[in-house]
């Protein structure tokens, strides 16, 4: 009677909507369309959202851990296949063009559930993934803080700070210069693709990390620490050059706050949180109902996620601080067990997401109209890898350390360069193709990085020692299937 | 210089527009106000509503688990106590009555980001908390599935069925009968009215019985049983007064739609699902990357809850069939303790909403327009508690056995009963007076259940033994804080 139901729209292809008017209860429900009778269907689509992303994610992620690559990279590659670029199962409103997705296609064609209606399932169902994903990364950096070493984060602290540093300078200052020596583009656009070259996506490089084992080493300290540092100085960059776009000067003071602002927060937030967390151990021994440890740590993670937003940082930096602040805890091993199914459950999203919003038909050289932008993408590539990879250089007083790891380790831009992407489309700044080159150097570092990454880690796999303690976070299999 | 932020509007009291124009980059991005620059501002706003959700749920929960009540009463009281009814910090736009929420109000007296941006930020932020309470019950009747024992609910299957059916058509015939008889009111209505009385909300009872570790007594299975069959005929119900509302007639296919549908699904998923969970095992045990035990399941819990939807039957049934047949397989122990920590982080944003979604100002006897739907509601109430209290007398072959705390067990209405609320004020057919009746028998009814279990059981305690298996999903103290 009933086979095919609305809520697919979302996933593209299995949609019918004529059927549509059968659904609800005996049918009634569906004639008026109200926002709350739309949330059952809501619910299914996300339901069927996840579905597909865990298949994308474990399928992709199973494979290349069976080709020896990243299980990370797997989630991205995945994500592309079900994503924009080719099933289009997982789609957002901006990537279809909201109008011209297959979603609105069908209901022009077909007369089922009014198209008011429809759009409302879809976009209740994107914010939803959308927002899972965000917890994705966020769960994701709590879990990295957490198993991150605080002290010797600290220790690591200058050498961090040199690769954070030259890792925004030699790529912003090669870039732009580039663009307008070789390209003849005007100094704004090339100042704005040039910044988007800078901030690295500490989601990928950590998660890497955390698969090779190679987290807590020095090298992986050093990394993590200047991909903090990176994120925060690539939302200074973008701030500088957001108002540099809209209206051709720099707003000093705003520059000053946020730069005052992400100073104070880091230092400000661990300092109290060292300070108080002996406080919130008390308070959670008190605690009689269940999840007492898991909640707690929640509501300090979100509160810091959010503060962190809310002085306009990123939330992941927030919840990194947190989780830093908590692995000092005596609640560390346990908060470290129950963390783990959740990111289980939610870093996923974020990857097979990333994947799915990127539209690699940028890639095509097929295309006429993307060969100025693949030249262009070209250079930037170029520019993106060496002005990571210099970055490796910039360590001292470290004798015997990886550098090629650690430049390797700063190269992926992931979703940091598509905001300046999308922010520089916004603001019409960027020509269609120069937007095109900066998707298509994310796209290709963040999809370089993995593997090369873990090239270079295994060339001095055999010298390693002390890097086996953060298995809980790798990818390695269970006890179970390990034995 | 920017203390106070836009998103603090979907918290109502919090908020100060003035200060909206410096959100964003250099004030550049809330300029377009497009849907994907409104996403950070729809995640801090999820983040600020989590925070108040575990907050309330810790809060509510802990006080009850103090003065030995059961825990999820904590949590609903806190729901309401952050939702509409009080502190309006977790309101949703059909509590708020969307253009009269505190948030449009206060866009109406200052002049901030555009009314049309806000709306779509408190719209995503309540599809985003909706769907992720939907997830949270999912989880929970998952969870409930997997502490089941399934040849125990088939031992007292004819129980259950029998609780079930009387505890549908007692209610309903007392209840319609009463109505018409006792207050004059139309058949239409009255039959409506009769039908919310029907369906027992199988999450709050299940949680209770998993707080008093019950739930794998005689007693906790057959209410299980029969609060699953009870969703079922509830349903049913619900289609049928749905049509009959609306077109005056009953579409008599549409019935024997759901009747055949459901029948199918519980048998047939069950029966396939235990033909098919070794391979599922087999499946588990080949995969390498971390995670594997619990996203397998989540990837079939949420299929069978997206089947169950899909057939119009609730999504919870789905999960709840699939937490039964992964309980007959090795995996159950490991997955148990994985879904625990998830099912701490969801589930209290269930009870919470239910709460704060719940508008007690119809309880107010000192407002002369409730008066009204306060006496009909009185005889509601009595109806519900009697109807369902009789059903625990149904119970046949089981000498010795617990009929008080059965009857007690199908009491609680919850989001049930509030759906057929809905359904009737959204077709017409409902007056006021006798929505807002309904309403308060839900409330009650949601409320009353909790402490009434307990003392029955409480009454037999002595008595009991192992009952003691399901700690794990208890509302006990972790070992250490035990210790």
């Amino acid at each position: 009677m009933v086979d095919v139901f609305p809520w697919q729209l979302s996933i593209g292809e299995l949609l019918s909507p004529a059927v549509v008017s059968s659904w609800g209860i005996g049918g009634a429900l569906l004639a008026e369309a109200s926002k709350a009778e739309l949330e059952p269907l809501v619910l299914a689509s996300v339901l069927l959202s996840l579905i597909t992303v865990y298949l994308a994610a474990k399928i992709g992620g199973e494979l290349c851990a069976r080709i020896n690559l990243p299980p990370v990279l797997g989630e991205l590659v995945g994500g592309v296949i079900v994503g924009v670029s080719a099933l289009h199962l997982i789609v957002f409103p901006e990537g279809a063009g909201e109008t011209g997705s297959v979603l609105l296609k069908l209901v022009e064609t077909t007369a089922g559930l009014d198209p008011a209606s429809l759009l409302t399932v879809f976009r209740g169902e994107s914010e939803v993934v959308s927002v899972l994903a965000e917890l994705g990364v966020i769960i994701l950096l709590f879990e990295i803080g957490l198993e991150s070493d605080l002290k010797e984060l600290i220790r690591v602290g200058p050498q961090a700070a040199a690769v954070a540093v030259v890792g925004v300078v030699v790529p912003f200052a090669l870039g732009t210069a580039g663009l307008i020596a070789l390209f003849h583009i005007a100094t704004i656009p090339a100042v704005f693709a040039g910044a988007a070259l800078t901030a690295t996506s500490i989601g990928i490089t950590a998660k890497v990390l955390a698969e090779i084992q190679r987290l807590s080493s020095k090298e992986g300290q050093i990394i993590i620490g200047a991909a903090v540092l990176d994120d925060v100085l690539g939302i200074i960059v973008l701030a500088v050059v957001a108002s540099l776009a809209k209206t051709g000067e720099i707003e000093i003071l705003n520059v000053v706050y946020l730069i005052a602002g992400a100073t104070v927060f880091l230092v400000g937030s661990i300092f109290l949180g060292r300070l108080l967390s002996p406080y919130f151990v008390v308070l959670v021994d008190q605690l009689k109902t269940r999840g007492q440890v898991i909640i707690s740590s929640l509501i300090f993670a979100f509160a810091l996620s959010y503060i962190a937003a809310a002085i306009q940082l990123e939330a992941i930096l927030g919840a990194f601080a947190a989780g830093l602040i908590l692995a000092e805890t005596s609640k560390r091993k346990e908060l470290e067990e129950q963390i783990s199914p959740i990111a289980d459950m939610l870093v996923p999203v974020f990857f097979v997401t990333v994947g799915a919003r990127t539209d690699i038909s940028v890639l095509n050289p097929l295309e006429p109209a993307n060969r100025e932008g693949l030249i262009i993408a070209s250079f930037l590539v170029i520019v993106a890898i060496v002005g990571k990879v210099v970055t490796g250089f910039a360590v001292f007083g470290q004798p015997g350390i990886n550098r090629l790891a650690i430049g390797f380790g700063m190269v992926p831009r992931g979703e940091v360069g598509l905001v300046f992407a999308g922010v520089g489309s916004a603001s019409g700044v960027l020509s269609e193709s120069l937007e095109a080159a900066i998707i298509v150097m994310v796209i290709l570092t963040t999809f370089l990085a993995p593997p090369l990454l873990r090239v270079v880690f295994k060339s001095d796999d055999d010298a390693s020692d002390g890097a086996k303690k953060e298995a809980a976070i790798a990818a390695s299999p269970s006890s179970e299937t390990a034995s």
